[in-house]
Formats: structure tokens, C-alpha cells, sequence
């Protein structure tokens, strides 16, 4: 299998969530269980030699790819979750929105200083949810060792912003 | 590992989302791998002759234990989401809440007549969302081989809404 078939699995949604985005939408490609095995391995197989305690997934695609991810790797899972969700101590973090702002949580007591931490979402944009998810793991002292992402839109250049705080990949790219 | 070991790595967390409530928190569980991976296996392990097509997981937690069953038996996977979440056209289902109604929603598209499905989520309580998300899948024409729950609320007896549709199978129970 190729990149190429997984990218064809992917289907593009015109005018989603408003007119002008052309929206990818993964559900096409997890439905078909070759493709998204292979998007797993091809993820998982990048990180095979590395030391990795936690797999942070960001609610709530990220959870579809982050916690098969931590049980191939054999890691923990955590998840970064949307305001109010998580039951216990937590630390949260703002990001900025086309207009205004909306925050993400962890659990205050997930990691512990020199963890060493992926973190995993389906598709980077602009990255601001997963920049607020990289502040709150070094806020908790973990190590963050990489971003993860099954999608990557090239042109809005996320990329950049995430290489402050470590690699980044991702599988199929669009510009 | 027993699955005394699992009940003990669930966190419980007094009054949240509000007071009187003893919420199950499972993310102390994900985060400790071999509690996580023995969790999956033990899910698997119960249709691991079964012919399943898709792995339907309910937003979000459902996403969490939904998607690694889906690697582990080499099925598909199918999300089942919040209102307003997916792209294309879908069809919804209405369910009570203690104070009105609240909608969940899966594409029109994703499944077809004849498809076998196993239906996935962390907790059962009332079953109210479970129920909403078998009779979307009923409404697609597919069949529903059973339910996988991580937790059952046991006294609230959200199986016998469910048993009406198929079977029910949960890991941990409590009262």
C-alpha cells in the first residue's frame, strides 16, 4: 500500500465548515480497515526506536489515532481534552481562534517531570491547538520527542511554529 | 493482570461533573500501558471469532477503546459524533439528557445494509446515547452484533435498553 492509496482514501468535503474550506475528512479512510492499519504502522513504525512513556492525543480525532498508537508502541495514553471535560486537578491552556479564543485541558497530576511525550492529532493547520497542547506538557516538565499528525496542510505553514518545540510528521500533506 | 488490577486504576472522582456524582476516570487507567493494552486485549479477546465489518466508537471516549479494537481485529472504524461534526451528509438521532435532548450523528453514507457492527463506548450508564447510536445503525441497515463498554453503571441498568438490540458486554462494573 501507498501513500498515494491513503491519500485517495481520504475524502475532500467542499464548504466545510463554512464556504471556501475544502474540508479532508478521515472517515473515509478509517472505515477501510487496510488503510487505516497502514496509517498506524507507517505512524507507529517512525517511533519504533524511540524511548516514548506517553502518547498525549488531542480530543477528539487525535484520540482515533493516538491511543491505537499507545498500544502498538506499548505507551500510556493521555488525553488532552476540550474545557470541562476532565474530572480531576487540571491545567489548562488558551489558543487563538479565526475569531477569539478557546482553551484546551490535561490532567494536572498526567505527567511528571522528564516524561517523555508524542503527541498525536489527525490534521495540522495552523497548529494552535497542538502549540497550546506542547505549552501545557512543558508547563508539567515533560519532554515533548515529536508532533504526529495524519494530515498536514502545508501552505498554512503550522510546521513552523511546532519545530520550536520538536520534529514534526506527518503523513499525507496537502498544500 | 486481574481485572481487580484494571478496577483498581480507575480513578474515582467524587462529585464531577457535579455534586453527588462518583464519576469513573479512566484516564489513570489508559495512562499505565499494560493496564491499557490488557483492556483492549480482553475486549478483543471476546470477538476475536466473531465477523465483524466495523468498529463503531461513540464520540469521544468511545474513539479511545473503539479505534485500537478496530487495529486489533482488523475491522474499520466508524465515529459517531457530536451534532454539526462531520462533513458529509449524515443522518442523526435524538436522545433524552436528565434536562432535554441532545443529538448524535453518523454519516448517511457510512454504512450499508447487511454490515455487522460492533458498537463501542468507555461507560454505560442509562444507555441513552448507546441506544441513539443502534438505532442509527439499525436506521443504516447494518446489524449490530453487540455492545463493548469499558465500564458498566450496573444499577442503572442501561443493559436491558440495550439487550432489546444485542448483546452487552462490559470489562468493569460497579453498582
Amino acid at each position: 500500500m501507498t501513500l498515494n492509496e491513503i491519500k485517495n482514501a481520504i475524502r475532500n468535503v467542499p464548504d466545510f465548515p463554512k464556504p471556501g474550506i475544502q474540508f479532508k475528512d478521515i472517515t473515509t479512510a478509517l472505515k477501510q480497515p487496510e488503510i487505516f492499519h497502514q496509517m498506524l504502522d507507517l505512524m507507529a513504525e517512525k517511533y519504533r526506536h524511540t524511548k516514548i512513556d506517553y502518547i498525549v492525543g488531542i480530543e477528539s480525532r487525535g484520540f482515533i489515532f493516538g491511543a491505537p498508537l499507545a498500544y502498538i508502541l506499548g505507551c500510556g495514553f493521555i488525553p488532552i481534552r476540550k474545557q470541562g471535560k476532565l474530572p480531576a486537578e487540571i491545567i489548562s491552556q488558551e489558543y487563538a481562534l479565526e475569531y477569539g479564543t478557546d482553551k484546551i485541558e490535561m490532567h494536572k497530576d498526567a505527567l511528571k517531570e522528564g516524561d517523555n511525550v508524542l503527541i498525536i492529532d489527525d490534521l495540522i493547520a495552523t497548529a494552535g491547538t497542538a502549540e497550546a497542547a506542547a505549552k501545557l506538557i512543558t508547563q508539567a516538565g515533560a519532554k515533548i520527542i515529536g508532533f504526529t499528525f495524519a494530515i498536514e496542510l502545508s501552505s498554512l505553514q503550522g510546521r513552523k511554529t511546532l519545530e520550536k518545540y520538536a520534529p514534526v510528521f506527518s503523513l499525507i500533506q496537502y498544500e
